[in-house]
């Protein structure tokens, strides 16, 4: 073991290499509500592809397992190392290489977060249209998870907004794969089997980002409804309706009522709305014109009123920056009101009245909660579940999974499967899948270095 | 050989199994202009996955190599058969199971036409966006070769309007991934593997597509220009503007001529302007709202006057229509000419100007011609190369090739490598990701059934 640290430390530096009591807490979890912290063995915060390379032969060497970190604000504990494994942290490869605006692209090291990437593209006129909740979140770890977020319903998640990679494979070999542009006919692509792989394939060391021009006109419009139902029928004409909402949210009255009081939240729905409504729909539309934005607004309250809202409301810039940031915490919102776990279904959205009438069956039969919000455009449910009893709690998780899956959906939209989710993974998927998966993982990673026990338990 | 003829005959009928003189001229080739035909031993015609998984099962223990074919258009070998192969023909399997008008998606089976599923969609207002040049292409081609086509500017390639897939592994398994979402982190992207395989990894026998919102209005914006760099500089001035185009193509003076004559189409343009033009700009513009699209012409308009076109021509909707159709038709064009092989280098949009100059210099050296249009906005550059020694006009390939990822592109954006392109595809590719994608076709194709000699010779 001390023959692994030393090399480990002459690859990256001894002062780079962490061992024993200098790994601080923070390395040991991510922020997913049900992984049991585990401090790792060794953490190593390299600099370059090369360091990376180095590191994972000699881990490969010495059977060591190795677990990639961002910012570690994932939610499915894909970035909670082994005890006895080396954590690969993103911290020092946090540069913005370039922002290339004639090709509308940015190339960016792992350890970027999204909120510089955020500020970088601003400056150009342009913007990285993946915005997860958490804009802590590195890049290298939206790509691990490919995470989603609120504007996915215009721009994609991130599978659809990420062109090309630099990658390490497992047997140290350094690829590129894609690059600056949106087509790619060459070959199987490595670039879309690596996103959403949560460091079980490869470790992305360069990204090539696709960036949209930053529209300078956006309104927020909020509807709420007597019953979620109505809220969810609406959504699919709001999108065949030609309008292209870049937010388009659905928030449950219990969730409503905990993030605006968290946030303190004044929204300007009169009492009398607020208790008749059983949710909400929130509804973003921007333009690079402020007449058509104007325009936009005007015709997505119309097409609200005739489809059930009890009232329409355009939110000023700052309630509506307020709200959509609310929204985004809506995470912490439900970890402090306690919630045991939180949970990211996909269901085609037309879908989602009849599996949010069985969730809510399946938590009373199991005398638990479940109340959320989610991306409706995406079909994309966020439940907090409540349930102290872990026993009882994963067969709630399983019966709500298997629910989603028998609307021809999936356990995850953008959380990704990790090691919280995994059992039910393993238990729910079709076999024949988790086979070839297996062997797609074994064509990456013969010695089985990167991430084991995620994915495939 | 009887045997194995009486086995796939008792999987999908004695008349749906073609095999000696029954084995039309048809089923041995695609379109590719250098790949030599070849007929197949047998040509089954399936009707359902179960058909095509007993018909790999009895290829894999007999072990006859599998080819699929759709409508036999594509451009680079990857449905010509072996001579002692299965030919799978999916042109029984053609039928339009569902438009799902909520969740925008068409779920098909391979062999519905691009025309049929146009047809279909525009019943109900909604529009499948990937228009490659040939409209007779069959959905599962255009899946197996991940096609383009000229609206993937504003909508993407089929890798990114294909949600979910029924698929058969050369093991005979059936398998479901994706869905009617556009988003999910469940395990590895399997669906996104399979796009653009080109046959090799498994056969697709249903396919969830992403519809659209058909767009009423639509105008078409002409630009010549007095020298080609000029029309590759303004390309990425029109996309950051905040203007969304569906088309932006470029035409070369020489492929203008040829497809105008052919098409007996008069544009408008003055034969001074036309004399003077090097290269022309082709900019498709759509929107639900009338007022809104004449606005995007006006400004379009301004902005390539600015960018240096000699002059601005908006087309009336009979010559727009018949401009784009011919420019599709590019293809055939280049072939009646007399082209010797047709290619479409990716390369990053900013890339076009220096690329094109390397491209006429090595054309040049090589006493060959080059010249071509292609889809400006995705700088996806096609060629038609003149040039009629065979080892000659190889190394001229190998060159554009080479000059084409020099620049941070790759040797084919939508047409793929197939057989046509192999040598060049094995000779320039980084061997570490040939011998990883080797790894993930045994992974799929252990007993390399599927289309044995594409991708990987």
């Amino acid at each position: 073991m001390v023959d692994v640290a030393a090399r480990f430390a002459e690859i990256v530096g001894a002062d780079r290499l962490l061992t024993g009591e200098r790994v601080s807490e923070d390395y040991a979890h991510d922020e997913s509500l049900t992984c049991e912290p585990r401090k790792p063995a060794y953490v190593a915060k390299p600099a370059t592809a090369e360091e990376v390379s180095a590191l994972l032969v000699a881990a490969a060497e010495h059977s060591v397992p190795v677990t990639a970190r961002g910012s570690g604000s994932g939610l499915s504990g894909a970035a909670r190392p082994r005890e006895d494994g080396l954590l690969i942290s993103f911290e020092r490869m946090n540069a913005v290489l370039e922002i290339d605006t004639g090709n509308q692209v940015a190339v960016v090291q792992p350890g970027v977060t999204l909120a510089e990437l955020d500020e970088r593209t601003a400056a150009a006129g342009l913007a990285y249209t993946v915005y997860p909740g958490e804009l802590s979140a590195s890049v290298g770890g939206t790509v691990g998870t490919n995470a989603g977020g609120m504007r996915a319903v215009k721009y994609g998640v991130t599978r659809h907004n990420v062109l090309g990679l630099q990658a390490v494979l497992p047997t140290g070999e350094i690829i590129r794969t894609g690059g600056k542009t949106s087509k790619i006919s060459t070959g199987y692509d490595l670039t879309q089997l690596i996103i959403g792989s949560e460091g079980t394939l490869a470790l992305a060391t360069e990204i090539i980002v696709k960036l949209h021009p930053r529209l300078p006109h956006a309104a927020t419009v909020l509807a709420p409804f007597g019953d979620l139902t109505q809220v969810m029928e609406a959504v699919p004409r709001i999108l065949a309706s030609g309008l292209t909402p870049n937010i388009l949210e659905y928030i449950d009255n219990l969730t409503m009522a905990a993030i605006t009081y968290n946030e303190k939240l004044s929204l300007g729905v009169p009492d009398s709305v607020r208790d008749a409504a059983q949710a909400y729909l929130v509804v973003g539309l921007e333009n690079r014109d402020a007449d058509r934005l104007e325009g936009d607004v005007e015709r997505t309250g119309e097409l609200l009123g005739e489809l059930g809202a009890a009232d329409v409301y355009v939110l000023e810039g700052g309630s509506a920056r307020k709200l959509i940031e609310a929204r985004e915490k809506a995470f912490w919102t439900a970890k402090a009101a306690g919630a045991d776990d939180v949970i990211d279904v996909v269901v085609p959205r037309t879908e989602m009245p009849g599996f949010l009438a069985k969730v809510r069956e399946l938590a009373t039969a199991a005398e638990a909660g479940a109340v959320g919000c989610g991306h409706a455009g995406d079909g994309n449910v966020h439940l907090g579940i409540f349930c102290k009893d872990n026993e009882k709690r994963q067969r709630l998780l399983h019966d709500i999974f298997a629910a989603g899956m028998a609307c021809g959906g999936a356990i995850s939209g953008e959380h990704g499967i990790g090691t919280a989710k995994l059992s039910h993974f393993l238990d729910l998927e079709d076999p024949a899948k988790v086979a070839l998966m297996r062997r797609l993982k074994q064509a990456f990673d013969p010695t089985d270095t990167l991430n084991p026990g995620v994915l495939f338990g």
